[in-house]
């Protein structure tokens, strides 16, 4: 399969269309980014990568890092995570803190932002050093040293992010959250704030299109189960309540930031990266929603 | 991959495990059926399929039914059903009707009742005779003309099936049925009293592993995209409030139904039904979960 | 007191004022109601009645007759009726369908559309005649052998009351209706096509106002405990989602019905019914809110 | 009326029975509590009052102090403070924060935790010493100059209030608390920390009776409309989601807390305060409650 001219074709077909949606305005420093960018970057399993437009700029990446946090609790605590959180999907949007208090304090999944905050909770207990010790992960898998927090954008969240106060609050509340909130808060804005280019994010994300193996260093961040586990919780709860239009368009499990990027895995091939800043109604960048059901249309790929 | 001796041999070691949960019993004809029964059938692409225990038994089948209606409405209607209908998980199983109020009477999905029932509307408008012309679609997928209504089925549900009559009254207070209420569940209740045996559930949903094609008669049902996006459906909505759980512990799309039946597809490789009337809190299957659990760890066969 | 001259100033000064609000329009018989018309009548415990207006024109008085059925059920029955429904504020709106998922078919109060259909589904089995017999009744409340229904507003409330279909419907999955469907429903909406003038509506409830005794043949219709039981009640829930704002503007028990009815009580005092058929968006007759409102201020008559 | 032979007698009669349920435990100061501690004492408007049993001993009133607090806002805001607070019941017990997501961080009512916590922060902002302040108006009502703060209770519910927490960032989310959480919550933590025996919270609620007036030192508090309206928001909203069995049983308006307390208004006669520390399921006090229904039928008082 030719990606390379694939990806640029569709990247010029939707350069030349309107884009829609606004830049992520509820964090001061993301409501800064210039909403034309648009880069794409697609990375095979055993191949060269290929990229077009703004791939090689750094953008936030923001709920994507989620998928990192998950996969260093399973790595760290296998099931044992599955005790406090779950792997539904959460339904409608509107809900994230309705279902929360439905639900005593157990978040639906580690995709939303609730089941993020446990996860960091839980991961606070069993690291010596959580921030240094994340940002080590993370750079192991991105086979990368220079990835790295952004402590303004962490800031303007802390400051700012009172919707997470409350979810950790009601957590808390129900006996789910172990340590101090601001101490959990920190470490999850600072998560968040990590930075990436759509290269770097494609490269991260390798290892979980093969079974678990960063390819660069052969390192075996999961097994072969955990993987396909992560990929499986990927597509049914990576897009909040749009993940059955991802799946239905797509068809690739994926996870998406409000920064404007997403990833996408096909399981053996590639991962895949966008960026474009302006958002749908449900948070998703509008951009590259269409330039990923485009990918997936016209290499006929799909997991389904 | 040696299909037969794997399957052989999971179903002999879950033959020798306890069996958990009930019968359903809120139908009166379905709570007869003996709960020891306990049927596999797998059929690969263009292999000669195989099965064990009580595969050639009748067992009434159910919600599985809900994937067939989509598939002729998505044939003949394309994608003006989704004005209607969405494609998003439904989340929490309580809420089938909270969701319903909530959404103003469009269902969340065509694999839960209420979009089942919409379905069955959209169709009684565009078919001349929708019993006859619906059983004469599932033979001609099921490449099998004994296929056929249980009329005491359907005719028990009819009479206790005051849920359904409750979400088509709401949906129709908001104008999203647009036939005689009656009318459309006598369909609906038809169409969940299908029965069929393992072997017929697994060549009737060959044609979603094989791009839409029914591989005995090379008939083209939907084209390739369509039948990736039921795949895709019935990936994110399949299980009600435990499709994560599917997605999760087996990792191919799925449709189980309360007569105790599931099936799944592997896409360009196979379809497996698989039948143990006893239900667990979900109301799936409680043994047919364990045995596609084990069955994908076994054969490391997941779409993820 | 001089009620007679606030009334007329109260009236007056309403009069001037724009209208606002639609009259009903889901019933088509009630949507050709003049929304101009607008009539008070108050009638004291032992004193002469007063009206001005239109108070001597029949209009449907709709929900407000789930009073009179209240008290029927609760005279045959006692406190037995509370073990198939509670007596507590429903809260939001849009719930009716919600809460009574949620609670498993138990409604809230008698006095949502959902209590007041059990209720008839109680005295179906223990009147031998249901019809006739609570005709019988609301004529010997209010003292006139000429109250009836109205055939017209029933049968068109049978055709396209849906949402009460759905209603009903759920209770009787989870086991609250215990008769046909479609014989509850027609005696429930017989009850609600019930017509009335404010002088006759303000004579119907005046045993509210005089501990359960009709003062004018001094039948005793309820006990005093269980009067002033349904007069919390009616202050509680009588306004749907406006009760709170009834209780804080008028601050009298009363209870409101979508053909622009209101009739409030005074205890020991007074019985006073206002129609004005043009409705806020709760439901509740604009004017008469208004003029109740400024009746209780200029009266400095409230029970707080 | 006989009220101290009545009172003396329900007492007798209520101390001879069993007690139920839990004294509250959330709150470690709280936990403490004997929970055979048993004390009444009715205050008339104009006559000296009456007390039974531990009525001269301090308890924690806790959401008792949602109603001074109420008042004191009213009285220096007027119908101002309406635009950031409704005044309906709640409905459910379990939608604190679900009824908060959906309304946009506007509280139903000021009696619930979410409702008071906005009228702190509307005090903070017009109060030059909101803890001085608050507590110079209650002992004016109280006409009474040892009322006080304990700050051994205040401090243990900021060290475990978090769903309190929970409740103050969702609405911060929604912009409508303006300012510092820990400030406003430290103010609304003293609030519901102030002690009073029976007598004292009997006296402190009599202006509530006496249309604003504290009769003592014939002090004009609030007006008779807004004392009306205070009165009317008790009834509906005063018992969380036992608004309606309140009204229905007691027939009077009325608050309650989780110390035990209940104080009920009957407007233009008396005010009565009732402790008792277990709770029925509801939060509720046990006793309190049997007390006030015993009374009210005993002396045939209610204001319905």
């Amino acid at each position: 399969m030719n990606y390379e001219k694939i990806i640029s074709s569709v990247y010029q077909q939707l350069s030349e269309q309107n884009n829609y949606g606004n830049v992520a305005a509820y964090i001061p420093e993301l409501a800064k980014v210039n909403g034309a960018k648009f880069g794409v970057f697609l990375q095979p399993v055993n191949e060269i990568g290929f990229g077009v437009g703004d791939y090689n700029e750094k953008f936030s990446i923001q709920s994507i890092a989620k998928v990192p946090l998950l996969a260093l609790a399973f790595q760290l605590l296998g099931d044992n995570i599955w005790t406090r959180i779950g792997y539904e999907p959460s339904g409608t949007s509107f809900n994230s803190i309705v279902q929360l208090e439905l639900e005593r304090g157990i978040p639906r999944n580690p995709l939303i932002n609730a089941g993020a905050i446990v996860l960091c909770d839980i991961l606070i207990d069993c690291l010596n050093n959580p921030l240094d010790d994340f940002l080590d992960f993370i750079r192991e898998i991105a086979a990368n040293k220079t990835i790295a927090y952004n402590e303004k954008i962490a800031k303007s969240e802390e400051k700012t992010g009172y919707k997470n106060y409350a979810i950790i609050s009601l957590m808390k509340s129900f006996g789910n959250i172990h340590n101090d909130i601001d101490k959990v808060l920190n470490f999850y804005f600072h998560i968040c704030s990590i930075e990436m280019t759509c290269r770097e994010l494609a490269s991260t994300f390798l290892f979980m299109a093969n079974k678990g193996i960063v390819p660069d260093t052969k390192t075996q961040i999961l097994n072969s189960s955990q993987t396909k586990r992560i990929n499986a919780i990927m597509q049914t709860c990576g897009f909040y309540d749009e993940a059955g239009e991802f799946a239905f368009k797509v068809g690739l499990p994926g996870k998406s930031g409000v920064g404007g990027g997403i990833v996408a895995i096909y399981p053996s091939k590639y991962a895949v990266a966008v960026w474009s800043p302006r958002l749908n109604s449900k948070g998703n960048s509008y951009k590259g929603l269409l330039f990923l059901e485009e990918l997936t249309t016209k290499t006929a790929a799909s997991i389904f």
